[in-house]
């Protein structure tokens, strides 16, 4: 399998940290983010210009949670998605959260404290505290779950801890890590699945 | 199984869909939306205070999208998620543009159109421009799609199809379906699968 993505991408360290619990190291193409993302011949890959893509022998996708299921699916090793109807469910629940009650909120954070700066605009504090406001409601209910859970879909790592990695890692980059901090049982979680070695792979700090 | 849910919330009518693919009638207790959706004991069912959640035996479970899987996996017929990796992971693409690159920009066109002057408050223009402008490139996407293939995820009527409906109806409900007319096989799609016997009943039109 290849995958054409950015190491620095949210979306293409959520898709490296798979392969990773599964042993494989995917053939790797750096797309670079400075426009060539929305031009040929990655818009063939990615009709929205984003990464990451995947290709398997001619089988195309893009969209980093389908290319996780994918991965998760084709590849040996512990299921990261549970065969399980319940406990798939219950993955499925969480990385619905992440992606509608999360995400969203940790990038409205992210743009204005780090990527807006970074691309020359002021910090946009207004931004910053729009999302911080959001994330409360989404980390009190991170928090219940995580006091009774060692993961955030109960008993075993999954897809769905893996679903949320990518944005808590920018939140402390920028210098927000601290409304993680405020929730003990999500901070213990969080360094748990950090310290995990795929994650360390998927980043870059270990081989 | 049990749904909590409203008729005419979009979130419950996929999974109302779902059901009425299998021919199966869930037991269906109404939450009002009136503020009943945001108190217990609706709360502990659905933390974020939104409708749909789901109760089977027991086992508890929000999100409509994971509420749709498990639904899909749990009773016989035929599957609207395949049991093949490449034709899941197509669905799972499909359900993610869905969920990232339609929806968002939808209900900006939907609470501009509807929902905000349905609380007293003025057509909100702007916001509306601003759905429809986003809404544009993933339509055009989507129409390249339709074009080459009957259904969003290929040749069969799938979940990501269902994703899409209720928003779809909403647009036409606020007087914006123009933007779906003027794709013709999205247009066409749209006849097609809002014509099948699953929506009609999800809608109330039909039993």
């Amino acid at each position: 399998m290849k995958i054409y993505g950015n190491p620095m991408s949210t979306c293409t360290r959520k898709v490296l940290t798979v392969f990773a619990e599964k042993g494989v190291k995917p053939e790797f193409v750096t797309v670079e983010l400075n426009g060539e993302q929305k031009q040929e011949p990655h818009l063939s890959r990615q009709p929205f210009g984003q990464v990451p893509a995947l290709e398997d022998n001619g089988f195309a996708l893009f969209e980093s949670r389908a290319m996780c299921r994918y991965v998760d699916q084709q590849l040996p090793g512990a299921r990261l998605v549970p065969a399980d109807a319940k406990a798939a469910a219950t993955v499925e629940q969480w990385i619905s959260v992440e992606s509608a009650n999360f995400t969203p909120h940790a990038m409205k954070i992210i743009y204005g404290a780090l990527l807006e700066p970074m691309r020359g605009l002021p910090v946009n504090t207004a931004k910053i505290e729009e999302g911080r406001k959001a994330l409360e409601t989404t980390l009190g209910i991170m928090e219940k779950q995580l006091q009774k859970n060692p993961f955030i879909a109960g008993s075993e790592f999954t897809l769905a801890d893996i679903c949320y990695m990518p944005y808590i890692e920018y939140l402390y980059a920028c210098k927000n890590g601290d409304i993680i901090d405020a929730h003990p049982a999500v901070a213990k979680w969080w360094k748990g699945v950090s310290d995990r070695k795929s994650w360390q792979i998927a980043t870059g700090k270990a081989n």
